[in-house]
């Protein structure tokens, strides 16, 4: 017999940001607030549905939740898994049987896709569940949205870190002139063109933007290395990890095996490790890389207080639209014309984000080969919340 | 003609840290206050002086120094250049020339290197010169102090992101549960060890620690990360980025081509990379791995407090011990017995520390072939400043 309460399940899933237990402690308040007295956390996402491991979380001390907030990762755990047909039923017979009635899942494209599945499945059957999306991407790829909470706190890492990184290079510039950074985004340039969000001018970093949507012209790239060395005396290059050359063979595997040599040794190449290794070859230069990996996805002290409240708020909100009587939708941002930033939410048909990625648009990318066009930074720099303080110069 | 004032030269040396700035706005303001009028800045390290490449500091606006102190990197620019025998001359006579008396020198032990060769030079042709070095490394590996300023914020920056990176990946467990974080520091294990300042018990991040004071035996490693992948779920390894194997042939050469295939591919290799490789070729499991490289040497907003006041402090330090008649020594610090910790201030004979290292001691090194004693958590822990949050947990 199902338990007479009905409750609330909720999970996370995909790659992890700082911001996505934010989107937790929010499902979490606002559903207390709304007195449902059952609230589930299934751990590492669906994952945890399917196998039935599952945490009450109503029995956690009140006062964690603040804590939760403002801490990175994701606190019930992650998954990356594709449903089957057979997952389906599975995990919609696991709902049934515990009487959830309201399903919330926190994470991006993928995620969205299990969402749907769910609400697909559930509605075949005749089982009133509610099923609602939190977004949660630093690679803010997901449509139907303004932005994705979690893109705002990467992006203010990644922007932070090319000063740093500036700063560091222009000043070991006669030793160690070249600095590049690989920056994560799946197909979509997002987080790299983050990148520029700390750049006062064309002499600062970074000087070269290499985002996926464009595919890499190699030759061109050393020549615009070459170019800005000649011309700054040191260079700093953000690359996605996920970059291709122009027959759109990727020109890294990131943290993988491409082949073994003869002798058994692995040939290794991320993207940055590959062109750093051609700068050196072709110009004759010292060149160098950071690969914050991980690091950007996970930093509370630099994440965006804009991004933590908006994640915070849309984890409320999916409670607010599955107890409206929403089903199959996704928490969107929408933004309202006119300074100061502000954004507003709106329920999006999860049908229109499932599966599906947006890339940088085209106005973005018209400034040329390895830069990002001026409104880019007004659409960004609102979510990074406070500016990235520029550095006092001797030099 | 020499200027009649007699001068006080400043530069910056090897690679930057958070807090080298903070050393240098020391320096210029107790010059202020001791009342020394022409304060010049050399510009690249000691090249800035053989080139004549200087700035007048007493020009700068008196408000710029609390600014720079909270900066990273060298504001002044930074070089790795050993001085040849003509080098010695020639900046002596640059210093002769501008009637500087005064030569101060941050940095750490090449650096120290050629603060000692100035002195030397200068007793040689009987010029009064006091030359004090001032000391920076991230790699905390000078001999004659008890630590070094950088050493704790580059520390702090370590420990925190371990965590991070312990969090995400026990997160993302089942799609990808071992990372490897890549390390500086040269032949010293200082800053890998410090991965461990914010690990609670032994199921926390790090789980493995590799010092290039130890070969690594790689056989034994893949052992260890299969046993602790099977205990833990997840592992978290911090490698030293000179890490060599047991024939003490380094595991990477950091992004430097060791070789090209008979294609022309090169064969790249950072120590962290190809360990990632091995792991999943040898263990069959999914591995990836963080390089922070420079980022691990800039981060403000990890800097250490105490460091930060600590890097202030010897810069003062020096310029007291110039105009006290001290000459070709080093600011070192002594740490009194007790507690709470605080630390003292002694001038260290140079000849002690030119071109020398401090490695990890075998106290702290005794624990086992890929952990670090607790004994090193006692004296590092103060230095990084406020202590490591744990990160609240539903897990």
């Amino acid at each position: 017999m199902a338990p007479s309460q009905p409750a609330l399940l909720v999970a996370q899933s995909g790659g992890p940001t700082p911001v996505m237990n934010a989107s937790l402690a929010g499902v979490v308040e606002q559903a207390s607030r709304s007195g449902i007295s059952r609230v589930l956390g299934a751990r590492f996402g669906i994952q945890g549905v399917l196998q039935g491991d599952l945490i009450h979380l109503e029995d956690q001390p009140t006062s964690i939740w603040s804590a939760i907030r403002h801490t990175p990762s994701a606190a019930l755990g992650s998954c990356r898994r594709k449903l089957s047909a057979e997952d389906r039923r599975s995990a919609l017979e696991v709902l049934i049987e515990l009487n959830v009635r309201y399903f919330l899942y926190i994470g991006g494209n993928d995620s969205a896709d299990t969402a749907l599945a769910l609400d697909q499945t559930a509605k075949q059957v005749g089982y009133d569940l509610k099923v609602i999306s939190i977004p949660k991407t630093i690679d803010n790829d997901l449509p139907g949205t303004d932005h994705c909470p979690g893109y705002g706190s990467a992006a203010r890492f990644i922007a932070q870190c090319t000063q740093d990184a500036g700063l560091d290079t222009e000043a070991m510039r006669l030793s160690d002139p070249i600095k590049l950074i690989e920056v994560m985004g799946r197909d979509a340039g997002w987080l790299v063109a983050a990148a520029t969000l700390g750049k006062l001018d064309e002499g600062h970093a970074p000087h070269l933007i290499c985002v996926p949507e464009r595919h890499l012209d190699v030759d061109a790239f050393l020549g615009a290395i070459e170019s800005a060395y000649r011309r700054f005396g040191f260079v700093v290059a953000v690359v996605a990890e996920t970059i291709r050359d122009l027959a759109g063979m990727p020109l890294g595997s990131a943290n993988e095996v491409l082949a073994a040599d003869a002798f058994g040794h692995p040939n290794l190449g991320g993207a940055a490790a590959t062109l750093t290794a051609l700068i050196g070859r072709e110009l004759g230069v010292k060149a160098r890389f950071d690969k914050p990996g991980t690091i950007q996805r996970m930093s509370m002290a630099l994440a965006s207080a804009v991004d933590l409240d908006e994640a915070y708020a849309a984890g409320c909100q999916a409670v607010i639209y599955a107890l409206e009587g929403q089903s199959g939708c996704m928490v969107g941002f929408t933004r309202p014309e006119g300074s100061p930033y502000r954004c507003e939410m709106k329920p999006v048909d999860l049908r229109l984000v499932a599966n599906q990625q947006k890339i940088l648009p085209p106005t973005f990318l018209e400034s040329g080969p390895f830069s990002i066009g001026a409104a880019f930074q007004a659409y960004a720099l609102p979510l990074i919340g406070a500016p990235i303080n520029p550095y006092p110069r001797l030099l």
